[in-house]
């Protein structure tokens, strides 16, 4: 059946062949900021839906499985992450997920389009509710730019919560950045990205991880994980470390966390370090 | 942006809200079998796409996922799989799957839509390449009377290789059926059966737990895996056994396997077993 443009919003993935569609109530909000076109729908079944340039973002229904490995498995991985720098994130869902864990003393998040939060905070306030926790610093500016000026070993855990490696983001992308993490980690830093689909983009999946290790990371491993209103379904994230080689994490702590997850636990977190045998032999040129 | 139906094949999830479109070429087949509607696409990204009823069944590019799934967690879970039997499974992807296993001496796929394999035959020769292995038995009819006149004891693994729980599938989801099975299978055989997308279908899920339980299965488990043409682009296996726990994969044979996979290895065997949080809590009655 055709999708009319009234009651459905679709995303077409060119490099997917495919398209996916989240049926609508109302277009709630639209603007274009001084980064990009944001606008904020009201959907049937998925609660809020948040869209920038076409593309989505996130909705109410299905943010914590990207928000939650976005975050735990890199703090659980780092013995103690104390000071942690989430690069994008506007919408805060990274950042709350963060604050959960007593031992950060320090989250600052560095957003490039104001809008995003504060439309974050108006349409989606369960996933800004960690924003007036002590800890958190709201930033807006070059994430990039804040990185460069960093100073050496001031980072224990830096995550990259972007947009598309497109517009705005593409630089989040460069060896020149990933370098700059690597310097800014202190010993035993974690660096994590959002790195796209497993099936639609194992090619850019592959040069993250060769861009990382040319970098100066030692070791880099992807975490693979549903994600439905992304395209194909299947979402992944790549983590690296400088100094040493990733390692085991935290079991203990993961099955005492202080805190509710609706996707993540010890499990999940070692089932999405599990590389499909596909992955595995391009990523080792197969 | 609105899709037509000239460039699109488009699946409309009425539960999850939801569509799903593959970009095609033309339109290869359409038929009215005894059962049900049949389709065959050429799509632009995902090679050649079977529909029935409307629902994507498989395409070319990802039905790896599913028939791995599907067939090697059971047939590494138990100690020795001799003889296995395939309910509906007509496209053959899985019986492909199963005589990968050198141990298997028997397999019998029972469709009940015969016209489902002939087109596969055609327009998915690689699924069927194992059709005329002589171990493979490939009957047409009702699976569940295939069941019910199988002798006691004589089955190892059992899969349940069908469509949705509505139309002709409904009964394959009973209690009646799933006793059928217990009966059927061996000292240690294993049960298990598609059972839909994590996200969309929890209820359904948690009555095929039930179900079984009720049925006499002693363990029950459920096995997430991505499948992006399916909706919520998150499906699952549920898997039983009826008078042990189900216990660990025959890790070592997994590790040494005589064949290649695309998907499946240990650890994504092991990853697909780890459920979710929100997953665990709606079986448990959270």
């Amino acid at each position: 059946m055709a999708l009319d443009d009234a009651n459905w919003f679709t995303e077409v993935c060119d490099e997917g062949g495919t398209a996916f569609s989240l049926r609508i109530r109302e277009k709630l909000h639209e603007e274009q900021s001084d980064y990009q076109h944001i606008a904020i729908y009201e959907t049937e079944t998925f609660g809020r839906l948040m869209v920038i340039d076409g593309f989505i973002m996130l909705t109410d229904r299905d943010n914590f499985l990207y928000h939650e490995m976005m975050s735990h498995p890199a703090l659980y991985t780092h013995p103690a992450p104390r000071r942690v720098l989430i690069i994008g994130g506007g919408d805060c869902g990274t950042l709350r997920e963060v604050l959960k864990h007593p031992e950060v003393e320090r989250a600052d998040q560095v957003e490039i389009d104001e809008r995003v939060t504060q439309l974050a905070e108006e349409y989606f306030p369960t996933l800004t509710d960690a924003n007036d926790d002590e800890r958190a610093g709201l930033h807006f500016g070059d994430g990039i730019e804040w990185v460069r000026r960093s100073e050496d070993n001031s980072i224990d855990v830096i995550i990259v919560d972007s947009t598309d490696p497109i517009g705005p983001a593409e630089g989040l992308f460069d060896v020149a950045f990933y370098q700059e993490c690597a310097r800014a980690l202190s010993s035993g830093g974690i660096f994590v990205q959002q790195s796209e689909s497993p099936l639609y983009h194992t090619r850019l999946l592959g040069e993250i991880h060769n861009g990382l290790r040319e970098a100066g990371f030692l070791d880099v491993l992807s975490l693979h994980f549903p994600q439905p209103v992304y395209p194909s379904g299947w979402w992944s994230a790549t983590m690296a470390r400088t100094d040493d080689l990733i390692g085991e994490p935290r079991e203990d702590d993961i099955r005492d966390r202080p805190f509710t997850t609706q996707y993540y636990n010890y499990g999940t977190h070692m089932g999405a370090l599990a590389a499909p045998e596909f992955f595995y032999r391009s990523l080792n040129g197969g």
